[in-house]
């Protein structure tokens, strides 16, 4: 196994009740069969703000969306390469690793989210399994967001699409817009509504419309009980709402639209990284680098966060 | 058209804002191509309860659950005919209707929910198109199950089950276990958890597993927060849930576990009444006379209800 650098601290971002940035948070240990990640970029996610909130009641080293090299791992193979990785770590033995189904595993730990320190620091350990490498072909600031491309991705695998349906994407934020960019995809008919023109424009590209909606604008408003009511009015009977936000609904919600309507709620997480590289060098005039709002220093973590929040934020980034 | 007997008013059980009994209600009007039906029985649903909590904001003759006997029809042919009748009132020139999905039909009325007049009364009227004749090997208590049977049975047509499905069934009231019997003609692992011993008891039948629940009992609550947070809990990664209940949720709804599990929350209402009298005529020691609490006459319908809304009640019907 090949030594890395002789530091045994690095820099990182915590969460521990509050969000901090440390100097001195000891390097993480690799395993056999494990890669250490020296990171470049990492995205801020909605997820990370949530955890924040309290949300899976993590504490560690936040982030889970990265690029970065591989410094040290028993398999030289990997050494040098620029990667990124899946960031469910499975078990590998249960019925659902056994269907290639990882991310559902139950014994599973998340990098950043649950039970293992995330990618907000100089390094990162994942399993050799995890990791996809990036071609030369697709830039750090397109690879950046393979994983939310992917958890966009997983709604093509979730619905078999014939092309002919009709899709409405609520919300105009990172994720819709993603959703909204890879359905577009797959379907002719699609249409983004969302509250803010800014964001609507971002988001233009192809055959997406987009729509102002001329609703009171509640910021966040997709995953909460407002939005679930307006998915439910706008669906047609028989009709898919896909679920995609984690937030806890805010308020009462009343779900008899979906037994009267017959509507399937289908819930949808993260995806297989290679869908979402995959479209990447697909559709390589799809303009991943609009959703790139700020990059800040690992340093300046709280102001990066603090921006993220901001209502014409979409990604920001953190440099190593 | 062979004209009905000679009064023009009847027994009907009303909501106009509270419920109640009249003997002078204007018998309903005969149109070409429909029948006037002279009702048996009619059984009371959680839905007509839910009327008068103000759900769907019908006025009118209650009632959607019938068996009767044809009485004036310009089709001869259906005069003296046992039947029921499918509930919803299709326009028959929707893309839905040209689909057979006539109960989606966006211009449907409903009998007894939506803009029609109920069968709790002497008479009621439907399109000879929603009849469908009662065999003579069918008795009356069992053809009264037919339209909440019909309604069990949706989920058989909406999920194409393998057999190997494990499947559990939330609430022993009356739809569940009409559902939980359904269920276990296709499925071999099937468990129904209630709150009741003697309903628990009551819905036993064939390869049908009945637990006890240990959990507070709260009255209704399938259909509420407590209700859906618990089919989350216990529902496998990419399972399903199938939401029946029309009831409005009560309390705050977190729905992430949804997304975290990619679970497909599927609403399911009414079903073809062939189907149902289908699996009666299959299922003939399917002992759905159990279900049976109690028959009053029409006058005393105000207790009636009374009795329905009784934790042990299962199907009350009112007699004419």
């Amino acid at each position: 196994m090949k030594k890395r650098n002789l530091s045994t601290t690095m820099r990182a971002v915590l969460f521990d009740g509050e969000l901090k940035f440390v100097a001195d948070y000891p390097v993480p240990e690799l395993q056999p069969g494990w890669a250490l990640i020296k990171i470049k970029y990492t995205g801020i996610c909605k997820t990370d703000m949530e955890i924040l909130m309290g949300y899976a009641g993590f504490n560690g080293v936040l982030g889970h969306e990265f690029i970065g090299i591989v410094e040290s791992c028993d398999n030289p193979a990997w050494i040098g390469r620029r990667v990124t990785g899946e960031i469910n770590l499975a078990c590998g033995r249960c019925e659902w690793c056994k269907k290639g189904l990882g991310r559902h595993c139950p014994n599973r730990t998340v990098l950043g989210i649950q039970g293992h320190d995330g990618c907000m620091a100089d390094y990162c350990v994942l399993p050799v399994a995890n990791l996809i490498e990036i071609p030369d072909s697709v830039d750090d600031h397109r690879a950046i967001l393979i994983e939310p491309l992917s958890a966009a991705c997983e709604i093509l695998e979730q619905i078999a699409f014939e092309g002919s349906e009709r899709v409405v994407v609520l919300g105009d934020g990172r994720l819709g817009t993603l959703c909204a960019w890879a359905l577009s995809t797959r379907v002719n008919d699609i249409t983004m509504i969302g509250h803010h023109k800014d964001k609507l424009d971002l988001a233009s590209w192809g055959r997406l419309k987009t729509v102002l909606s001329t609703s009171e604008v509640k910021p966040g408003a997709t995953g909460s009980a407002a939005g679930i009511n307006d998915a439910m009015s706008l669906c047609r009977s028989r009709g898919t709402i896909v679920l995609k936000s984690t937030i806890a609904s805010q308020g009462d919600l009343n779900l008899a639209p979906i037994v009267v309507k017959e509507i399937s709620v289908m819930g949808s997480r993260c995806g297989r990284f290679s869908d979402g590289l995959n479209m990447i060098q697909i559709h390589r005039d799809m303009p991943l680098e609009r959703l790139i709002t700020a990059k800040y220093p690992i340093e300046d973590a709280l102001e990066a966060f603090d921006r993220a929040t901001r209502h014409d934020a979409m990604k920001v980034l953190l440099v190593m």
